[in-house]
C-alpha cells in the first residue's frame, strides 16, 4: 500500500470521453502540391470517436506558424468554430481579425465567406470545429489553384480550377 | 481625454462573434406539465445566430438545480456536448458520472442511448450542445410520460406515449 493518497481524477466512460484519449493526426486530404503548409494543424476526430455520422466535431489543435485550412467556402455544408485556447487570426473575404478563447464563427452553406483560421503566435491554438456532411458540396479556394467536389464515398475529388487532377 | 488608458478590448465582427451578444432564453418548447423543470437552463443559439440550418450549435447555462433536458434519445439526429465550465452530471441508461470541463460526450442517431446533464454544484455549469436537423426524428423520453415527433415544419409535437395530446 502506499503511504500517498492519490487524488482520484474522474475517467470519464461512454459515451462521454476525454478529447486526450482520442489520437491526433495531421493527415491532410489536400493533394501533395498543397499539402506541407496544411499538416502544421493536428485533428482529434471527436464526433467519429463516438459513432456521429450526420456531422463532424474536430478539435483542431494549430501550431505556431500553422492554418487551420487554406482559405475556403462549402457550397452545401454549415460551419461552425469555437475558439478554445490561444489567440488565433480569421480570415476572411473582407481581411482578417483576431479571436480569443470564447470567440467563435459561422459560416453557412453557400454563403462564399471564404475562411480559414491562422496561429500567428508562440503557443498553440485549439478550436473545436463543426461541419455536416451534406452531399453534392463543393469547395471553392480563392487563393490557390485548386477545388474539391463530395463524391458518394465521402470523399472529396480534388482538382485544378479548369478540372485536371491534382 | 482620459487620465486612463483604455485596455482595447477586440469585438469580433461578422461572420465572428462573441456569444455573449446573443440573447439568451429559458424558453423551452416542453408541454406546460413538463416545462417549468427545463427551465433552469438558458439557451443561446449560436448557429442560428450566424444563419446555419444544417445543425444547431447552442451554448447551454444550467443553473444550479437545473437539468439539461429530461432524459431523452433521438431517433434520426445525432447530438454532441463538450462541457465548457463547471461540474455536471451525465447521466445514461448505465447510470451517472460527472464530467469536467474539457470533456466531450456523443450520442449518435438511433442509440438508445437516453441521457441529460444535471447540475447539482452551486455554480452555474457551460456546455456546447450540437444537433443536426434530419427530417422524421422522433424523441423518446424513459422517464417522462411524453413523445415527440419532428413535423415537417421543423417543430415537434409533443404527446403522451400512448399518442394523446399534451
Amino acid at each position: 500500500m502506499s503511504e500517498w493518497t492519490m487524488t482520484e481524477t474522474p475517467r470519464p466512460k461512454p459515451p462521454a470521453f476525454d478529447p486526450s484519449d482520442v489520437t491526433e493526426s495531421n493527415f491532410t486530404s489536400y493533394p501533395a502540391p498543397h499539402r506541407a503548409v496544411n499538416q502544421m494543424r493536428y485533428n482529434r476526430r471527436l464526433g467519429e470517436h463516438v459513432g456521429l455520422k450526420n456531422f463532424g466535431v474536430n478539435l483542431t489543435r494549430i501550431i505556431p506558424g500553422g492554418q487551420s485550412s487554406y482559405r475556403h467556402a462549402h457550397s452545401h455544408q454549415d460551419e461552425f468554430v469555437y475558439v478554445l485556447d490561444g489567440e488565433v487570426v480569421l480570415q476572411t473575404n473582407a481581411g482578417e481579425q483576431v479571436l480569443l478563447p470564447g470567440m467563435c464563427a459561422g459560416f453557412p452553406a453557400g454563403c462564399g465567406e471564404a475562411h480559414r483560421f491562422v496561429n500567428r503566435t508562440r503557443s498553440d491554438v485549439r478550436l473545436l470545429v463543426i461541419g455536416d456532411r451534406t452531399a453534392d458540396d463543393e469547395i471553392t479556394y480563392p487563393e490557390v489553384d485548386m477545388h474539391a467536389v463530395l463524391g458518394p464515398d465521402g470523399k472529396y475529388r480534388f482538382t485544378t480550377k479548369s478540372g485536371e487532377p491534382l
